[in-house]
């Protein structure tokens, strides 16, 4: 895969900070349009170590398709990935039961974060990008472009000289840190007081899944929550979201029989997982999660954050990985349109993106709400109902905001603002007297077509 | 001002980060309980160099001289302060007129910042505080409450060992830095988009004031305003808040004759004074301003943050300093209460200032749309009136807002949610028909009498 220079771009010197999977499809991208890219990232190369065990699987969905589709490697990402049409719920005292989370042929795509991080970087690779694994970066000059790497903060540093610099280093980015000290940067990282811990279950002994291996694994239990996302290899990686503090929480499970206690009661059919569940528990680390805005996203036209270093979600609507491969192909329409004006680039890319970042920060917070709550209940379950019946009869009318966000383009920011007017009409449409009776009458359809035209 | 062992707690080993007016307060507190008292900090004696030209007179009001009393200071802080029992208000085409702040007898008083920061400290020392100027803290060991001094970032630090250590080093606090670091720490900083800078009005040739010296000067411009408040020496300082953008804003205004041209158009009636503002228009520095929240602010027994590194606020409800000062006042009581058990002191202290912190954060925030828009405009002034006479009659049922924040020690938070509640009847007021004809009317006290009730 030689860079191609179809495009009028001038060839820039392009550091990368971080080799994620934000950092390698940027990297992808600028070899195409001919840059020269070094991507530097203070760990090992994830395809010679073992994987951390503190991962959530990833939900490839629309938006992140699209993204590789542009730059031609999506087929050599479908190969590591399984396609998911439905949530499968375990609600204790009744036999699974099934949600479609779209129409017909919509599904998210269930990838292994490691097999997939792996996968990029050899991408990167082949396209012609250079790596410096285990180089550290500590400080960076922004107006001078340059970037400063050592063996720790007080040693001797190297330092390097560059056209731009991206930083592609997740949420704790050592860029925005440097970006962080100036006057007038805005910032906040908001953590929740729910943890997550990564648990797997094995594949059957043939190589077969444990559980239908076309389903998103739901078991929700109020104030916590477990899911399970297949692997291509057979086996699950399950997250267990859990709070830090409180009667039920990763604080109050310190020894094997309260963890086995806990995993009886409340994932009673999966109790033969037990041992494997309770393995991981005790040897993978437990996680936090946090909520990370910034502004600006940008240095002049040298510096650019894109990715978690620019906006961290919450992993509860699967759009992380999904927003920060978009921060991409919109960087990559801006060059298109704005050649070397690499200042109209920056600051194009972040205004356009900032709200739309703004806004999936939101969705993916109320939705850590409604996964573990709500998706149980008999009003969310006919609220669901309705909603689907009536974008059945009007597709053009009704995108469930799911549905917007995961298997559509369009701006988050506008998921979100119709999204919370389909919302005020449903909360009506919930009022209405007998609704879990009438909900299926031309009554309530005329009800929200007439709720939608004021 | 020998340190008295009045109370029962064991002597301990004490840094404070920052010889600022909290630092130096808790400085004086500490040594009345028999502790050690080192201060770190990386600027020089604030009494051996020149004011920085950056800063906005403080108004002490009833939490800060609380907080000086108790600990036997206020006389001597009483000196260099002089009170403002209300606003002068300066609107173009009309002469000045005045609104009281409160009841008879209640004021705010203006102290230069640089002035009260030379006499805390001369305070502290006199207490047997130990300051080590010129003396820069790179890096914290929370858990070890060490401290690390140096040069610079890179050269070769000093470590000393204390019990404790405090962060009383501001906005830009390099104890909070550390602490952030840290996961689980919720942290923001939001930077307004209008700055400010310092000007003077020097005093006349006999050394009196050109204004009323009892006032708190302002000049409301809608979008920008003009604050003076007067000194001891007969002058004032006074304050430019301006946005840094835009049609009338610090970035417009490059040139003398630029700054001719705003100061006659938009202050006319200290037109004289043009000569003077205009050399420190261009002297002193453009400052920002933030609003900084973070959590938790202590880190177990060992490392606490008190004022700005804890809570900065917007300066517009002028109760950073206060608030500040207070953290002081409630840590003295916990110290109090809980003897030796620091990791209770420490734990309590944030529990209970942190809403407060909050709350005054919120206020501030709104009193900047406030101040600069509506305390010209004759709805404000009616509502203001109507408030100020249902007080008047029934103070038991209705303190203002302003006052509950600047002439009591109410919890902050408490004047937030009473405040809401108030703000909520007067909008309910202020549509009454023909209020502005029968606002003093019985029907109207009624109607607030009821309202309060519900």
């Amino acid at each position: 895969m030689p860079p191609e220079k179809k495009l009028m771009q001038e060839s820039r010197k392009i550091a990368v900070i971080g080799s994620g999977l934000v950092g390698s499809l940027l990297a992808i991208y600028l070899r195409k349009r001919g840059h020269e890219v070094t991507i530097f990232d203070r760990r090992p190369d994830v395809r010679t170590v073992e994987f951390s065990g503190r991962s959530i699987n990833l939900a490839m969905s629309n938006r992140g398709w699209k993204a590789l589709r542009k730059v031609g490697i999506e087929e050599r990402i479908r190969e590591i990935a399984l396609p998911l049409d439905k949530r499968a719920m375990h609600v204790n005292d009744r036999p699974v039961y099934f949600q479609k989370y779209g129409k017909e042929g919509e599904a998210i795509y269930s990838i292994s974060r490691g097999v997939l991080n792996r996968r990029m970087i050899d991408l990167a690779e082949e396209a012609g990008a250079i790596f410096r694994f285990e180089e550290k970066v500590w400080d960076i000059d922004l107006p001078g472009a340059k970037i400063y790497t050592g063996e720790d903060e007080k040693s001797t540093w190297k330092e390097y000289q560059y056209d731009h610099v991206f930083g592609a280093d997740g949420a704790f980015s050592r860029v925005r840190h440097k970006m962080q000290r100036q006057s007038r940067f805005n910032y906040s990282q908001h953590f929740i007081d729910v943890g997550y811990k990564e648990l797997t279950i094995p594949a059957n002994e043939d190589g077969s899944h444990k559980m239908d291996n076309a389903s998103f694994h739901i078991w929700p239990r109020g104030e916590f929550m477990l899911i399970a996302m297949p692997n291509i290899d057979g086996s699950f990686t399950c997250t267990l979201f859990l709070p830090f503090e409180g009667p039920v929480s990763f604080e109050s499970l310190t020894t094997e029989k309260e963890a086995d206690a806990f995993f009886e009661k409340y994932f009673p059919d999966i109790k033969e997982e037990i041992s494997n569940l309770k393995k991981d528990f005790f040897r993978n680390p437990t996680s936090a999660m946090v909520t990370m805005k910034c502004y600006p996203w940008t240095f002049e036209d040298k510096v650019a954050l894109v990715g978690d270093s620019a906006h961290a979600i919450v992993p509860f609507y699967g759009q992380g990985m999904n927003a920060g491969f978009e921060d991409i192909s919109v960087l990559d329409d801006l060059m298109e349109n704005y050649g070397d004006d690499w200042s109209k680039i920056f600051e194009e890319y972040q205004v356009q993106r900032k709200p739309n970042a703004d806004a999936i920060a939101e969705l993916s917070y109320r939705n850590f709400i409604e996964m573990s709550n709500k998706t149980a209940s008999p009003d969310f379950l006919l609220r669901k109902k309705i909603e689907g019946r009536f974008s059945e009869k009007f597709p053009e009318k009704w995108i469930p905001l799911y549905s917007r966000v995961t298997f559509s383009d369009k701006p988050y920011a506008e998921a979100l603002a119709i999204g919370d007017k389909q919302r005020a009409i449903m909360d009506e449409v919930m009022a209405l007297e007998n609704i879990d009776e009438k909900w299926d009458s031309p009554e309530v359809q005329d009800f929200i077509l007439q709720k939608l035209k004021a």
